[in-house]
């Protein structure tokens, strides 16, 4: 097991990634002084680790909330029914909720947490790649509105983030290798070492090998939570971690968030910002081929699917990223570094998307 | 015109208190920087209130939203419809929400640009007493939840408060009054100075006259900021301001939030803290005679409705100011002081409400 903390002043918490972590009481007893908790999962988790989890968390009151699966459940009004759970349940300011899933349960347990009487504490058990080394550090929580994705929500630091790589054996393949696509991000924009490691490494990581896979979590945990320490509002440096995002978004909300899973958009998005990077000369065609070769090698598109350049353009500007108007985007330096622009010209960023979309 | 600050780090904020402010351009023009504001205000106030504050918004892109007039509207229901009117004028993370009413606008409202995109900027323009001295200053934003008020909510500061008492005039005798138990809070709980003057002036206050206001709402607002830049999440002293409010809580749960306004219930509550207090030697019965005089010449009620004893003591213990199961009750010292206890003796506490019964 490896642990590391991120540092927030008054709200620093423990991250730890391990193997068959989840079901250990020891763990948690040092972890949790909460008396009540609420577990928030859903329909696919709940057969496979809830056992675990509620053997983790031992003598307490312990009440669970399954709900269905998916992205589209990730709203007000299923942020309603835990709200009415934790009443039912007469949970008062010092119970805790535990979300056992991926980053939809992760995000909406997360936000009812920071709501619930105007805050409790979260626990993040994270059993997704995607979650493990993303959405569960770092205290971004939201709902969607059907105007955009992740539009209400809040910055609710968890209480700890128990991140058992155990529970990746039973992901289906497709959402496994989503997952990639986000730690591929990590080593492309902010850690050339990382890159190299997991070049060397991709075939055993593809294979799920328990021991790459938690020296893979555990590094990019390691970068996420330097970055949030610096900048948990994002009002900077957090930016970076949008890496290959507003492609990805464009992607996503271009196929009404149905067909591609969201690391698979990253993984798109990531081939193009390299290649816009190399188009503006700040990335060598070398490096965007090999990021190219990666994403591919890991079973992720590399292009956007064939819904027009024109469309994913529009799509770019309503993005949530976007300041006074100016699209700003994050572009890579080379492999291992990117930085936040508004000055890319617009004629480049239409040459990529149009030649993204003959690939595609 | 008076100014004070509410000293929280970056988070600080100006509370302008005046007559005739709200449609002052160049106030907001300082205040406010954000290019595009939705108005959110109730049917109510908007005829009274909504061409002065559009009127001193000046040339932005400006929205409006009125809702229905009511704390039964203060849920996330009508939450809901604000995010909607936030998505279909396309507000980016650069807009902000000025809530233009009373406590549930504020409350609602503030609570809206809490989520919105993780947090926009939310100005308060409270037209209520109750407001004007208490909600609007301090960040405690919330909607309610069937099983108890303001369940659901989140810290979030405004960017200024902008207190018109000019607002003050249209508002119904019997709301007016309510908020005078918010005033008679402040004196009782933190301010023996403040007590002798509201007792010196209470006639003039009753009869709104515009200086006693601005003075009385300045003073009021000049003790919160004190108590939320020492506190802001009310892990101590904050918790003062809860004077009145747990009996004052049985009392609006017993009439089911219909009958009694908030106001009401807390002047009824700070006569049985008080008595409470006599009966447990920490306060003259001499004082406790004074400040129901004061309850009573506001024109607000000194008892419970009849509703028995046992009902009130009940929902006393469901309070959200249950820690760890016991009951914390904030108690007075004397005039001017108050303190958190948990150790006031069950009998006590029962003799009160007994005697309360039979008064009202």
């Amino acid at each position: 097991m490896h642990g590391l903390r991120v540092e927030l002043g008054d709200r620093s918490y423990p991250v730890l990634v391990g193997r068959e972590i989840l079901g250990d009481p020891t763990a948690w007893s040092s972890l949790m002084t909460a008396p009540q908790v609420l577990v928030v999962t859903n329909e696919v988790v709940s057969p496979l680790w809830l056992e675990p989890a509620l053997a983790g968390l031992g003598d307490r009151q312990v009440a669970t909330l399954t709900l269905p699966d998916g992205e589209r459940y990730k709203t007000l009004e299923t942020l309603s029914v835990v709200f009415d759970t934790l009443a039912e349940h007469g949970f008062h300011r010092d119970a805790a909720i535990l979300a056992l899933g991926g980053g939809v349960v992760g995000d909406l347990a997360g936000f009812a947490a920071a709501c619930w009487q105007r805050g409790v504490d979260v626990f993040q058990a994270p059993t997704t790649l995607l979650a493990q080394v993303d959405a569960s550090v770092g205290g971004k929580t939201a709902v969607n509105h059907p105007a955009g994705k992740n539009l209400i929500g809040a910055f609710h630091q968890p209480r700890a983030v128990v991140a058992d790589v155990a529970t990746l054996a039973t992901l289906p393949d497709r959402e496994f290798r989503a997952g990639l696509g986000e730690v591929i991000k990590y080593g492309l924009g902010l850690d050339a070492q990382l890159f190299d490691w997991l070049e060397s490494r991709l075939e055993l990581l593809v294979d799920r090998d328990p021991q790459v896979l938690e020296r893979a979590v555990f590094w990019c945990c390691s970068l996420k939570a330097e970055v949030v320490a610096g900048d948990e509002r994002e009002a900077g440096r957090r930016a970076l971690l949008n890496l290959g995002h507003t492609f990805g978004h464009a992607i996503e909300a271009a196929t009404e968030f149905s067909e591609w899973l969201h690391g698979e958009a990253v993984g798109a998005g990531l081939v193009m910002a390299c290649r816009l990077a190399a188009a503006d000369g700040a990335m060598s065609g070398e490096d965007a081929d090999r990021v190219e070769a990666m994403v591919r090698a890991a079973g992720l598109p590399v292009a956007p699917p064939p819904v027009g350049s024109a469309r994913l353009r529009s799509l770019m500007g309503m993005d949530k990223k976007v300041s006074g108007g100016r699209l700003r985007l994050v572009v890579p330096d080379g492999i291992g570094s990117c930085r936040v622009r508004d000055d890319v010209p617009g004629r480049l960023l239409d040459a990529v998307l149009a030649e993204a979309d003959r690939d595609g």
